[in-house]
């Protein structure tokens, strides 16, 4: 749990003193390359350390301060794929990069007129490369890097014992789970305001639409989610009724400001029993161990969001166009930034391992690298380390 | 703990497909009643779906927008009635009804121009019924249909012993508890700013009055479930005090663009006292088993709340004419609201029994309806009931 | 917990009542001194109950409404400090003085074109001493009340053995003080953007600046808390880390107006080092039991933080006027606040001592003050020490 703190830290500082460089926003410097007699926007020039930014109201500051936040969360994602068994120092190296270099990169060609947002005026495709909360380059991204954490890391041990069936490993406090549902919700009001507003460029009266489909993609995924489990193992399952809610929030984060409302709740029930089956699939057929299902939850919901821009919205309007811009956008997240990213992370490995020890993994993560349990309750007996 | 994302989840998705057709807005069609010669205002008449409603930031829009929120508030209430002994199905199928019917009625009558806000105009009574935080609609309407659900249910399994004497069920964590406080604090300053400017017509800048109210509300009460409690029982309880916090908050929605500071003091001081004996007449008297006090925190301090808009505020003046409206208005609830919930909450029970079975109950709800601990550290054995 | 309640309860009521009258706002009556030929504005002279303060959006109605809640939160800053051996009673009688007199004219002197701020204007010494969010006024204040509460108290039974070297209590649950890292930061966003433009005069586009130099400081200082932690024993420590998280918050508190983002970095990285060693220098060579770090972590960071104004900012630059208006408020806190709190405190713990009973303290204040256990998963064996 200190490892929240620690990336998300790390991530708002290296964005605000190198990452911004890179990112830019929409009308600022940026590095040009000249393909094929058009000029692709493919990374931006401002200063470092902010300098000659200035602070007020305008557009380019309140970008920089929604994108600190939203770095910040893209880095916490894979730490729910990582739970009980990444290192500190790995964690602190991994965001490092993401907020240093891949999140500001992509995030300059989506957001910052860079060369997928320009695919709509270049080539007619639609609007481009439509994305205006982040469901790619927040969610896919931080999905992305999960799953490269995922990989690197292995099963926790105990996880997948010698006969192959995963083993259930009880877990998180309900209670806390739900709290976090109602953090995110408020969250993503904000963001997907927020982002409807800076990079969609929409009135600020859009703000009640955004409102009203993300609530409605939440509740329709949730119980998409509930009536998918129910039906496949006989009873609901709280932790994946949360997965649910959260998959809603992602799925609405790239259409919000294009939906009607009974769209946003088709957007969620799809969002909610994909992530069902995506949890199934990964954990079962994959034998990718992902506790915290943030593989499922942020990479594909995100995923299905950025299709609905074409499949549901009033944006493209089903235009073939629209569908080509946000296929390229999904083939560069998966055929480009998935490899940079595991890449990177690959070569952290390399020099300094991922994974804890195998005995700190028994005792704990919170107990090793905090030197303090995160749940006091659990009383870890000194001779033998049975923790129930 | 699921109950309650799958509660807000239906409720909220419910009201935007067809509860919000009844409720309505003022100003919006609505159908009309014709009794002695005058129009009387009963149910909205708005499209299925949204359809035809801009959401862009006009009052509508924000009515919808606050509605979809509130009901599912208001839906959330009955949960902590029916704590530990009512089935996931049971109270999603109250929540249809909440959401998709009674709710909208009533809340028609008080908000959208309906009879109840015409007895102002019509009959002179004052300013008609006015609530604008929704004491009435949300939380005693919440309150009544816990009170229904805690009839139907029956007290828990070993609550009332053989000897007819309540046992303490010990329970929550009190840092949630507290947590929850300060959220509901933030939810009830929005909630009744909104209420007042968009339900009361007052201007924004009554915002202030309304935050210093409500928190003087909320403390006042707090204080007055404290004290109350030392004095009958020795020393204080924490639980009491946040319900005493709840019940303050609950006793402001009403009147508190209407009061001064001193007087939303005096409201809160009667709304913690009272929680404190509504509890424990509930408790020992009427053996209701209202776990989390529901009942007690929500109606009977709503209603209270209703009162001190005619006792204590500027707005009626203490004038016969409002002090008439604000008890017709309250006589509805009891008489109207009250056994049309309980009547649709008892065919429920009739068709798919609410309460869940006695050897589930034993074992905590959570762990059965969800297949997962709310408080993992409570290990079950399945042996015997031994809590560690 | 109970306390938190009902000191935040107690701090609101008393500072509407009474408190605020001494504390008033610039351009309000108030009682001046003459000394040496000039106006001292030494106490503010408003009436009562906010008799004839219109609760609209004026400038002094958002004040009073900021300073309910700061007072609220100064108030309950020494409950970390008091935690698990301070009576109820003795919390809300010196919360009592806190709000209704040591808090308001401190507040005066400072905000209200009190003494303090007029020594810009009369002597030149800079803008006179600068305080934008509280960083002296809310969280020297309340740390100095928590050293204040320490003294008296004494450490914890146990705390220190016959031997002399400190006992580790492990206690809180991480998850719970990481969510309170979030409210918190969220919190001093608001207070630290109200206070800007209520007490600093800026413009309100001020408040992305102050978003993102509040942001940085808390990084820089919960990294700078984990490396120093780290480097000296060894393992990071997640307690650590969130109290460099708040101190980072407290640190930019008097500043974040008037910083360049680098500036911010340097305060936090300064913050975060700073507490680590002031928790050390308490608790190992001072032997002053402060379990929450609330000395540390409000006063420590909060007088660093009054520095940092003069030596870092755009405000004074580093003038030596500045400088000396700050040393003369840092001054005022220490040799005239610190005195008067503490005074008052000896004066109540006279009449009613602070401290619980020895046995209660073994079985845990929750239980013993509460009626309730704060942790229900911790039992306490039924032979000795029965919950009830």
């Amino acid at each position: 749990m200190l490892a929240s703190l620690c990336v998300f830290a790390i991530a708002a500082m290296v964005y605000v003193i190198f990452g911004f460089s890179w990112q830019g926003a929409p009308g600022r410097p940026a590095h040009v390359l000249m393909i094929g007699g058009k000029a692709w926007n493919w990374i931006a020039a401002e200063p470092l350390f902010l300098r000659g930014l200035r602070l007020d109201l305008s557009p380019v500051s309140l970008i920089l301060l929604l994108q600190m936040f939203s770095v910040g969360l893209a880095a916490m994602i894979p730490l729910g794929a990582g739970a009980e068994r990444w290192k500190l120092g790995g964690s602190c190296a991994a965001t490092l990069l993401l907020a240093g270099w891949t999140y500001p990169l992509f995030a300059h060609w989506v957001w910052s007129e860079g060369w997928l947002s320009q695919l709509g005026s270049m080539y007619g495709l639609g609007k481009g490369f439509v994305d205006g909360g982040g469901a790619g380059t927040i969610q896919v991204m931080g999905g992305l890097s999960a799953l490269s954490i995922a990989w690197i890391l292995g099963p926790r041990r105990g996880k997948y014992s010698s006969d192959g069936g995963p083993a259930a490993i009880p877990a998180h406090n309900v209670v806390l789970v739900l709290a976090g549902c109602l953090f995110a919700w408020v969250g993503w009001l904000g963001l997907n305001s927020a982002g409807a507003i800076l990079f969609n460029h929409e009135e600020p009266s859009v703000v009640v639409l955004v409102a009203v489909n993300t609530t409605l993609s939440a509740c329709a995924s949730t119980l998409a989610a509930v009536a998918v489990t129910r039906l496949r193992f006989g009873r609901p399952d709280a932790s994946l009724a949360a997965n649910g809610w959260m998959a809603g929030l992602v799925a609405s984060s790239a259409a919000a400001p294009f939906l009607k409302p009974p769209a946003a709740i088709l957007a969620g029930l799809v969002a909610g029993a994909l992530v069902v089956f995506a949890i199934d699939l990964l954990e079962l057929r994959l034998t990718i161990d992902d506790p915290g299902g943030a593989i499922s939850v942020h990479a594909i919901a995100g995923i299905w969001g950025l299709l609905s821009v074409a499949l549901l919205s009033d944006a493209g309007g089903g235009s073939s166009g629209q569908w080509l811009a946000q296929l390229i956008g999904i083939a560069t997240l998966l055929g480009l930034v998935l490899p940079l990213t595991h890449g990177l992370n690959w070569l952290i490995n390399r020099v300094y391992l991922h994974r804890v020890d195998a005995e700190d993994e028994w005792q704990g993560m919170d107990l090793c690298e905090l030197g303090a349990g995160a749940y006091p309750e659990f009383v870890v007996h000194s001779d033998e380390f049975t923790q129930r």
